[in-house]
């Protein structure tokens, strides 16, 4: 999976001189989008077929601080995945200095129309087997990262 | 009708160290849907109904900067409106200074559940009087002003 | 101390016909902001003697969805504070159902002009008291909720 | 000068199930932040310079309704500048469609570090010339596009 650019904007920024911590949520969900549609089935389909995923919780740590004119890279996992609770990881690269800006979490679960949470398993296949093939793939980007960095120990 | 205050927030500033410009736009809306309100009902009622009201157009003129910790006060009018289309207008004062930070418009319809403009007259009576109230209102508010600054001025 | 209210804006929701996750990130710092003004010594005092305070972690537990239209009242506590490093808590209670819509946490710390870390204790002791000061109402409060609660069930 | 790609995120819609309106003006400025590094100086860059450049106005009209999903396309240009202020306008396509979404103006000045006007010609003549060559081009797009036109009409 390809990491997802985006560039810093100045309605992001505050008077501290820096990104808004609030956008970094933000760019998360932006992240996710693109993520999916990597995959194959864009957000805006699941919802054309009636099913929403809403945020169930979200946690960032900013660890050094984006600044306007700065561009960043997101690098976007599945955590976990069991057809009815989806976890996502994000971290937001600083395109410039290459050291990570912010990392965080995002948990969701599916509702259909009425609200009621349903298994994508059940009602949804396409997009069931979608999140199974994104996080095998979470963990071949995972073990091959692992890999490398073992190499470079040698 | 009474003004709508607004207190600035900290995510409302940027990097400039003013209130990003975007945000008055937001600020509009907010009294608006406030002067709706203090007619007697409100936009999610309309909504409600299944008649939604986009914005056809706005526009901002900036004259001094609000600021983080600033209080601003709305004075909201309709200026004009035929039951098709509805005009609103907009002075934003700084409520330390006493001064105008910013003055503006919006144009708005109305349009049913498959996005066809409606006439409020027709479709929705109560809120076709709530806006011919609303705009006698802001003519009796218009005139009272004039007459206090003829008084000033004898 | 006072719970914090915000009324839910029209800008704040998105196409799930819900506010969107990132705005409740907003309220707390509203909030916050609210709780520093209520000890006695606002945010934007605090910038201006040269000290800024950002957030190092935040994290958001979604239990219900607030609405357009809703209004929300937010409980602020701090939960630690040192002289270096400041948590806060946060319950969005949604007024009209009573019920917890969201709860979360912030993390701070505090910076120099030249974005390095000092001690309130040292650099601005009237800061420093307040916290500590907010630190202990947030416990008192804490301690006449459970005292209550224990009262119902005799 | 190229035209300025946006692609719509979920976190800018609104209940109506459309892009809220206050987003258009935030993507001017993305729309502006792009031509101005297209011409070979970012806005960053003017700021380190002490420069600062607000808004004094803005206006929109919005046509047709972006949505979630949808990927924009914005053109871009200086209609004019004269060392003091400078006026441009934007126009929204949709790249599906190809149809016009909306159009709008923002009028700026220039200030600096003590927020008092300046000439960009007398203080900052690499950017007044860049905004100069922004103009030119700006009319000859116009030129190009009209002459386009009348060929068609042929």
């Amino acid at each position: 999976m390809d990491a997802y650019t985006h560039k810093v904007q100045y309605y992001e920024t505050d008077q501290m001189g820096i990104v808004h911590h609030s956008n970094y949520i933000r760019w998360f969900e932006e992240a996710r989008t693109d993520f999916m549609e990597q995959l194959g089935m864009g957000y805006a389909e699941m919802e054309k077929q009636g099913i929403v995923s809403p945020v169930l919780g979200v946690d960032a740590t900013y660890l050094r601080m984006a600044r306007f004119g700065d561009t960043v890279s997101i690098k976007t996992k599945i955590t976990s995945y069991n057809g009815i609770k989806l976890s996502m990881e994000y971290e937001i690269y600083n395109k410039e200095t290459g050291l990570i800006d912010c990392k965080g979490t995002t948990h969701h679960c599916f509702l259909n129309r009425v609200g009621r949470p349903i298994s994508l398993k059940k009602d949804l296949i396409e997009f069931h087997n979608m999140f199974l093939k994104g996080m095998e793939e979470s963990q071949e980007d995972e073990k091959s990262i692992e890999e490398k960095e073992e190499g470079k120990e040698d």
